[in-house]
């Protein structure tokens, strides 16, 4: 195990050494999601927390819950959200058998489904073949999560690039969707992307001016690489709000 | 009509004075057509001929044709190839109902589909409106060509970024898409994509770096605005290839 700083430390994670680890995709789905005080939020897939506790850090005084898959990261979960000193109801579950007690409504979803790149290997580590292995495709947790969000609410989720078919596939009664492109860097493809959409919205689609991560045209090694915007986010806790209009 | 200069006057294209007018969507569209000399390609809704007819520039040697809806229109197409020296089979059908002649498989189809704003008004003259309206949306488009395709042959295709949804819900055997956003300036929202996608194609879904039309960050009033990409592609009939990897 290891208890790591996020947000500037203002959080700290404990996480498997090997395993599943929270990293900038949590950071930035905690970040774009539009909850305000007050109102619930389900986060599916917690794993041991890192998006939930972020968005809590950012908003207080929300509602919110977890549901994860594996018993080992919803203690995790659960451990982190008391130490941090913050309230989160963690259910461990399937979603696509939806627990008893996640059955109610909620303003919000986040999600950061596990994702397993094409033509990769299986990682020998258990907690992190299950975490990262895109079994069930992306549909199921846009499906999940239409079922869980009240008239209204919002889905804000951030995938693999390649899953973006699927999940505009089946918005089914999520409309309203918008789409943010992060890129790397300059020049780059998008690898990532969050998107939002509304249960019940009746906007048309719009793709959002791309947000770039790194600065320069390649690696150079120490986290001050990262965009002003982008260190804003990741490091001082900053709302991706603006960008999505 | 007016007799309108592309491709820095390598084209002449006779145009209606209003009505639906070929712009930049269309020479966008052709540069980003990957078609071979000796392939064939159809163009679905070729309106006055001006993607293939761009195509046609670029490559030697194709085997085209075009199916349009409205018989004035692919009188026009038949009159521009013929002026520039092209050789353009053009038939006046209905993309639903596919004419016979046809019926047969193609390497590649190109489309540059009609699009009506949400909230637009709709235009007073006729052709614009036939040509500018949605009616029937996207996915007929992009079904019929997955139809014509043969197996490893190629759609390329540019829309109004609100169709992306219906587009990558209807792709059906296309397989391997590609997306790129074409930005009007840098840091702007995309307006306009243009797809590629293959018959039978199994890669995974990329989105590529988006092409910035425009230099700098407002509208200057002239043509010289483009950025130095942009001007290749538009002016000097440049190949958009090297960003769809």
């Amino acid at each position: 195990m290891t208890h790591d700083a996020f947000l500037c430390g203002r959080l700290h994670l404990w996480q498997p050494e090997k395993g599943y680890r929270a990293a900038n995709d949590a950071v930035l789905l905690a970040a774009a999601c539009p909850a305000e005080p007050g109102q619930s939020v389900l986060d599916l897939g917690c794993g041991a927390g890192a998006a939930s506790l972020c968005l809590g850090a950012r908003v207080p005084g929300l509602l919110q819950a977890g549901l994860e898959l594996q018993e080992d990261y919803a203690a995790l979960a659960r451990r982190n959200a008391t130490e941090n000193g913050m309230a989160l109801e963690v259910v461990t579950g399937d979603l696509t058998e939806m627990p008893p007690s996640l059955r109610r409504g909620f303003d919000h979803v986040i999600a950061n489904p596990p994702f397993y790149p094409r033509g990769g290997t299986q990682s020998p580590v258990t907690g992190r073949d299950i975490a990262l292995r895109a079994e069930i495709g992306l549909a199921p947790w846009v499906e999940a999560a239409a079922r869980r969000l009240e008239p209204g609410g919002w889905l804000t989720m951030i995938f693999s690039t390649e899953g973006l078919p699927e999940v505009l596939g089946s918005l089914g009664k999520l409309g309203s969707a918008r789409l943010l492109p992060l890129l790397p860097r300059e020049g780059r493809e998008a690898k990532r992307l969050i998107l939002r959409a509304r249960k019940g919205g009746r906007a048309g689609f719009r793709m959002l001016a791309p947000l770039v991560l790194h600065r320069g045209a390649a690696h150079e090694g120490d986290r001050e690489g990262y965009t002003p915007r982008a260190n804003e986010i990741l490091r001082m806790g900053a709302g991706l709000l603006a960008e999505f209009g």
